[in-house]
């Protein structure tokens, strides 16, 4: 029901295929992020037109709102937001480390507050996996414990400590043989560290593995530095995820190390704030300058949007605050990096990925050009 | 290039075909509305799938924003909002009275504050008229007084003399002859007046005639009353549209009396308010009560939402502040006017449009139900 086959490599990259109850992905793949069981601001029709094929949702999220049982009552997580193709959960981890006031952790779970109303609510290895069978995604993550960066030693060392006992808590209270179960590796900058988590991970045995605790915050040259011993230290048939990442330049080159796997806001964040990308660099649609161009947002971009719709009208609806700004935007987003995926995967079938940075330009930006700030505005 | 043909007749009611240069019309229509070039939360994709046949715009929005040389110089209205149908651009005078802080009304015309930015604003026949070549509407309207309901004669009479003179001065403005100009009748709820006021346009002659100034907190009785009489005086072989109307029973009562085209933003600002349409009567989405229903909003209904989402998951997206609850009810309030007329349609071929009643039992509702009172909120 779940099997993963790399059909090439080239170097350490390598392009694959996962098999899921809900259909095949071809990898390395990059996954939307539906929040609380919807990709902000489009359609499942819409979404799949972009080329999507795998998607995230929060369980930290959805366990607060609408709550496991309401998605499981109307029908799984896969009916409840009407979208067929394959879906992975994270477990909560990440949201309730980096969102929620906490209260208490201690080795059985966190205690923290719900964001939306303030109730005091328990998330325990066993809790996160069983809400995660009920939400029903073709993939869930273990529960992990993922610190702030820059971490002490001791900090990150009890974080690893503890990830992995939850992990085998939540490969004990998994329930479902339908569901992929992810481990997932921690252990901030050290790289000692995430090789012993990654070692200790694959001795329990899990469906395939996660490098958590990474975007947040650490700069494209250090987590590239601890990325690629951590991903070698993974085994090879199975499918690596980088969660959280992120921007184009992060993703080719977690590819060239040999990830699988992506998820990220940023197409449909950026989207909603008005703000397209493109090859060649970013559009802030807000801008004066976009007010009369009949261009598309990215001449050559075969998406619903740039089909239509010029960048003068897109600049109109922000202006006048229409929904369909955001929408049109995250369409245009969201094929920009599904386009990039696919271009990623056929160069690797070629031997020839290295050719990405002649055709994407905007992975020789800086950071702050790559975020905009080159727009003028 | 405009041709409008009557195809069948059932008492007053008739059906037809409204021919235009962006494509052929069925009538009874229902105009969705794009105030500033955009039906709020929907694609024009999405707008088509729900048997939208022809659109509304407003003159005064997007005047104010991005103004008719914008809108020119991005390709015209049907280019600008990628919509291939056709468009039907208000005047403008229904805002300029409804909406804005109104500094001075001359007989040459009306000067008013930008609810945008403050910035006085005057609007004349003439200039209503060129905006409106500029924006490149299939159907556009003469620039008429619209006065506030209930209105003293005297009151209601300038009104008329006033909308009479500038009718004739759009007349003249009007430059483009791929365009129909409609003129619209005045005269608040005095009968007398309104026929005065339908004979006097007739003798100048334009493309089409409106009733105006209803819609505006009269009862539906009132309606009635003053719509019938207003209908019969205007001809027979040329549209008949009933600006701004509106809850389906208000629809069904004008069609009866011979109205061909309508618009109203009920469809689509219930569905952001999460108020959906159904056959049976309104359904509060926010209501606690959809949350474990797995049923769609209307069974049986066509439309993208029902038959992909459950009204279980509408009332999470609401909860949850997601864009979609406002695209997904939308697009089912639309497609539930359409599928509404669309039976107007098909009855008043058969002459037994009395039936609508029996399958829309929302048209006996009370207002107060009709609008959602009665859902338990």
């Amino acid at each position: 029901m779940f099997e993963f086959r790399v059909t090439h490599v080239d170097g350490s990259a390598r392009r694959g295929v996962l098999t899921t109850p809900h259909g095949e992905v071809h990898t390395p793949v990059f996954m939307p992020v539906g929040t609380a069981g919807s990709v902000k601001g489009v359609t499942p029709n819409q979404l799949a037109a972009t080329g999507t094929e795998m998607i995230l949702a929060n369980t930290y999220h959805l366990q607060l709102r609408p709550g496991p049982e309401a998605v499981r009552d109307l029908g799984g997580l896969h009916r409840f937001m009407g979208w067929d193709g394959p879906i992975l959960t994270d477990s909560g981890g990440y949201q309730v480390f980096s969102m929620a006031p906490i209260s208490r952790i201690t080795d059985e779970g966190v205690e923290f507050r719900s964001h939306i109303d303030g109730a005091t609510v328990q998330l325990t290895p066993a809790g996160a996996t069983r809400i995660q069978n009920l939400l029903g995604a073709d993939v869930v993550m273990a529960f992990d414990e993922c610190p702030p960066l820059p971490g002490a030693r001791p900090a990150l060392e009890t974080a690893v400590e503890r990830t992995l006992r939850w992990a085998a808590e939540c490969r004990a209270a998994h329930q479902r043989s339908d569901q992929a179960l992810f481990g997932i590796v921690q252990g901030g900058l050290e790289v000692p560290l995430r090789q012993r988590c990654a070692a200790a991970l694959q001795a329990l045995g899990f469906d395939g593995y996660a490098v958590g605790g990474l975007s947040v915050g650490e700069t494209h040259e250090q987590m590239v530095e601890v990325l690629g011993p951590t991903i070698a230290a993974l085994p090879a048939d199975q499918p690596r995820y980088l969660m959280g990442v992120g921007m184009p330049r992060d993703i080719l080159a977690a590819v060239c190390l040999g990830v699988d796997m992506f998820d990220c806001v940023l197409p449909t964040r950026n989207g909603r704030n008005g703000f397209a990308f493109t090859a060649a660099g970013p559009l802030k649609m807000r801008n004066e300058r976009h007010k009369l161009d009949e261009a598309p947002l990215e001449p050559g971009c075969d998406c619903e949007t740039c089909a239509r719709f010029s960048r003068g009208y897109i600049r109109h609806l922000f202006n006048a605050g229409e929904m369909l700004g955001p929408t049109l935007t995250s369409i245009h987003n969201l094929r920009f990096y599904q386009r990039f995926m696919a271009r990623i995967r056929e160069l690797i079938a070629q031997g020839q990925w290295a050719r990405m940075v002649a055709e994407f330009p905007i992975l020789a930006l800086g950071e702050a050009d790559e975020r905009g700030a080159g727009d003028g505005e």
